[in-house]
């Protein structure tokens, strides 16, 4: 019997049988359970792809075919396949196997995803690039039918379509955007599936009519002229895919190792675009995850026997959601939205108990702002939660379809700064620089719990425009637990003086208090100030730093178009003449723990110890 | 017989007789004609979708009733029925009635657009507050086919589909999609528009089967069960917009009066979201705008009576087109690729000589993004050539599947800095700060041909990752007609003295130019540098910047994250003590010709001079 340790690549797969491959999905099920109970993970995901990873490799040959998965919490069997068994344990740990697809990683690896509906213009423009290089070669995109619910994959689609290159596209059929009731995608699929049963039912009558004398014959031709003249005039219609311009095949059941071996190579003799549907099952081999897929779906360290997931403790997010549910409560114009991230930004209770004030937009962040626009411009106080990494595909949406006109929509940006284990597509590093450029913009940054539910009732009540709050995944800094907010635009604390002032906000002002204090107590004056709207940026805040002669600015987002970059603009044409430094996320940022991350950018107890350090000893000669 | 100028609100229109309503349908026409000719504008749309409008303002009643216009280059008749007529003379100038739908001018106009595709969003935000807050009346979206090839009409019909409020989309087909040959919309329109063909043949056959004896009516009755299977298993797929969750009806005739006044009836009766196909003539009206739909859709001043445009004269945009012919002629993996903007960025030959290797997407530029980042990362050299404006929409897709894994793609970003007559929407200044959040990234900012020549070269072949070059509408500087480019990151120009200098980059140049020559003419020493490479910003100019006590920044970007941000940072983190001050945009900006928009943010000569001598006078005592 084959062992799953001893693939190295592909390769060692092609000449298994068919028992050989049954048992090998087997052990990939087995190793992915394992590991993602010790490291957390996407596991249905990657569950329900296992036979069609097996499938890939069989009939295709990478890196000369290339697949794209689309997100890529699906590629944890490819992985497997592709020489990172050994290292599979790493798995989404810093310096680990990514969870995602990396070309770094492997040259099986073709395209970096992680991101939602992007693999289809990704294999287009591969597939293209494989036609007129004359490279040869298929090119195929995974795709769930989730993230066939965001724009970029219907443009994928229509353009895709129109190629005449060598493309296959993969609907993995999962069923998640039904579960969640996600517009037509689901409807059209689910009428897809039930297509098969009206081609058993056609032939059923055929074969009746076959049996009655003399009318039997004719009415049958009857029937196959009307046939013809309906497929000519109604069938071309019936397929989506087809309009796009695909040959289109399926459902084929995804878990059948055969029919799935069948398909692949009949798409592969098709010789242009194909779109091949398969039906998966999310979880697939895993009791607890078939059950519950959405809570598998991306879940941290469990219980490998019961599946019980280890507990997290509290978080921005759960008080967010909290929070927005006590305002709902007072306030019957607030409406939440979010795009397909229910879950992690903690509004299943807002949900439950506001179900028509409650949008899930799918995978279609750009939509959401839209959407929120166009309801704010009819008297409602829209909030879209969305992750900071996310956001980023909005930001026409905030410009033209909501700042220009300055209406006023809530952004609850969660997920900002360093985000654990997801690695460099998921950190939330552009979300105040996107939001630095806009007019009409106010970005306030908690760095605690008390002052996140204040900074939302300011976003809703008192803030003209677009109105966000950014707060990262995970806990308030424990020094801040009980630290009272101020209800200002900014805290000036400890040390007035005129040397050394430290500027932070968010998440950050716990380490930085904590070094400030230690300072102090070791006799070095250190001003701290903490920033609550860092958008825009209070001129006082201008003022006050330009009056020390050393200024040091700590925050947890991209340097680039950061606070950093706009104080110290601004220092420069106030006439500053001391000593400014900032210290900001300038490193690629792979999977780690939050922990491990804000270490890297330097950015805990110890970094930001060292940076004032550095620098006030240059200044004042500590 | 009714007079348009007579018409101050759709209320005027209410009660006008069929012969009215045709004739002033002509009024309408003939007045668009006239303007457009003296200001130039959006003529074909607008002469298609005459009839619509007045049928719309016959059945709703804006504002209580709200319309949505997708990009807006279909609301002049609108604009003339809302008592803007007397205005309209001023379309598209300085301080005159707008181009595009805006909120400011009118309260007819509910939603600004501009940007492609958003009208549904927007509409199934309005519908909901509607719905939600009890207001009541009905939501309109207006949008043309070419824009439902965008992803977010496909996120907003997906969405507002399941939505239960009293929302309308009209898909105004006038077959543009079809012309471009793009994918997906063209061929489901042209199949949705045969099925009146089937409906009809259908009818036929039942009318002889009715006449067989014994045979006919059994055979009827076999054919309507099927049918009822058919319809049940087939017919539900067989409209796009029906699983999207819509009530189809059409195809209408959008030229006559009475259908559209039924259609919008029965459509207002349904009471759940509806979307209402009909079909328009682009132009209709006007012989030569219905010849050449395309010329006329967005078109510059022009004769009358036979429709010759007034000559423009050079322009950045045709010698980019030029260049990339000639170098695609050299170089085989030279692609290009444009979001439905072929004309304006000057692809027209590069198309008509590489057919195979330019790729017009539609209004998609997330997927150009993607799609050239696919081609990279197999060995071509993708050149997606986009107006400044619409790159806001490709954010994410420049993040995230093309900085990350530093694939190698050329933007060709035409309208960078001020656009004339489009107004707010199209202003190109976002561009500038949007690269320079992302890593990976170069930026190029010629300030004549010769330099957009060499700069596209060097992007194309000396640059890794995101390779930029941006340049505005229009032509070159005269001044600067015959200014040899000098292949450095930067020119430090004239004076290399250490008391002041003038910083700036891309088209200010020229005018910088004149002003610094002007001053050193009268004995100001004035130091000028010009940079060419502008994102990174080279390490040498902030160092001999920070040698002088005055340094002044111009440029033709919003101020928000623009390169006088960068260096101010960069400057102040140098220990510079000096004065600085930059000049940038950071006025919204509404239609004016360039010149205008050029004096409105002071970067004329004028507004240059008086900048310089401003701050120069506060440090040197002129």
């Amino acid at each position: 019997m084959c062992k799953l340790e001893e693939i190295h690549s592909p390769h060692d797969i092609k000449h298994l049988n068919k028992k050989e491959l049954t048992d090998l999905c087997g052990q990939l099920r087995q190793k992915m359970i394992d590991t993602v109970s010790r490291t957390g993970g996407h596991l249905s995901s990657n569950l329900g792809t296992v036979e069609l990873t097996v499938a890939l490799h069989r009939v295709f040959d990478t890196p000369h075919d290339v697949i794209v998965w689309d997100v890529g919490h699906q590629c944890y069997a490819h992985k497997l396949l592709t020489d990172r068994y050994a290292d599979f344990d790493t798995l989404r740990q810093q310096g680990g196997v990514s969870g995602f697809p990396k070309p770094e990683e492997s040259v099986h690896d073709s395209f970096i995803t992680g991101h939602s509906s992007t693999s289809i213009s990704a294999a287009n423009g591969i597939a293209k690039a494989k036609t007129l290089t004359g490279e040869g070669g298929y090119t195929v995109a995974v795709i769930g039918d989730g993230a066939l619910t965001g724009g970029l994959a219907y443009e994928g689609l229509s353009n895709a379509g129109r190629s005449d290159d060598r493309l296959l596209v993969i609907l993995n059929d999962n069923q998640m955007s039904i579960s969640r009731n996600v517009g037509f995608v689901a409807r059209y699929l689910s009428h897809q599936r039930s297509r098969v049963k009206y081609v058993r039912r056609k032939r059923r009558l055929f074969r009746i009519l076959e049996r009655l004398p003399l009318i039997g014959k004719p009415l049958i031709a009857v029937l196959q002229n009307t046939k013809k003249r309906l497929k000519r005039t109604l069938f071309p219609n019936t397929s989506y895919f087809e309009n796009m311009g695909f040959y289109y095949m399926g459902p084929v059941d995804g878990h059948d190792l055969d029919d799935l071996n069948e398909a692949l190579l009949a798409a592969k003799s098709i010789g242009r675009p194909v779109l091949l549907h398969i039906d998966t099952v999310k979880g697939k081999g895993c009791t607890f995850a078939e059950k519950n897929p959405d809570t598998y779906h991306g879940i941290s360290r469990f219980d490998v026997q019961t599946g019980e997931p280890v507990k997290g403790g509290d978080s921005f997010s759960a008080h967010f959601g909290q929070t927005l549910c006590d305002l709902a409560q007072e306030d019957a114009r607030i409406v939440a939205v979010t795009a397909a991230m229910i879950k992690g930004t903690c509004l299943e209770n807002f949900a439950a108990r506001y179900p028509a004030r409650f949008f899930d937009t799918g995978i279609a962040e750009e939509h959401a702002v839209t959407f929120s626009s166009g309801m704010a411009s009819g008297g409602l106080l829209p909030v879209f939660a969305v992750y900071s990494t996310f956001l980023q595909r909005s930001y026409d949406q905030l410009v033209n379809d909501t700042s220009i006109m300055n209406n006023h929509i809530v952004l609850a940006i969660d997920r900002a700064g360093v985000v654990p284990d997801d690695g460099e597509t998921h950190q939330g590093i552009y979300d105040v620089a996107m939001l630095a450029t806009i007019p009409n913009t106010t970005l306030f940054a908690p760095s605690n719990y008390k002052e996140l539910e204040l900074h939302l009732r300011q976003a809703l009540y008192d803030t003209p425009g677009i109105a966000a709050v950014r707060y990262p995944k995970g806990p308030q800094p424990e020094v801040l637990a009980e630290y009272e907010p101020s209800y200002k635009a900014f805290d000036w604390l400890d040390d007035k003086g005129r040397d050394l002032l430290v500027i932070t906000y968010g998440r950050t002002y716990g380490d930085a208090l904590t070094v400030c204090r230690q300072r102090q107590r070791n006799g070095h004056r250190t001003g701290l100030l903490k920033i609550n709207r860092i958008l825009p940026l209070p001129d006082e805040v201008v003022e006050i730093a330009a009056g020390y002669s050393c200024v040091l600015l700590l925050e947890e987002t991209g340097r680039r178009g950061g606070i950093g970059e706009l104080l110290g603009s601004r220092l420069a044409q106030s006439g500053f003449a001391g000593h400014y430094a900032v210290k900001a996320i300038d490193v690629t940022l792979g999977a780690c723990t939050t922990a491990q991350g804000l270490e890297a950018i330097e950015l805990d107890i110890p970094g930001i110890s060292a940076f004032i350090k550095a620098h006030a000893e240059g200044k004042n000669g500590e």
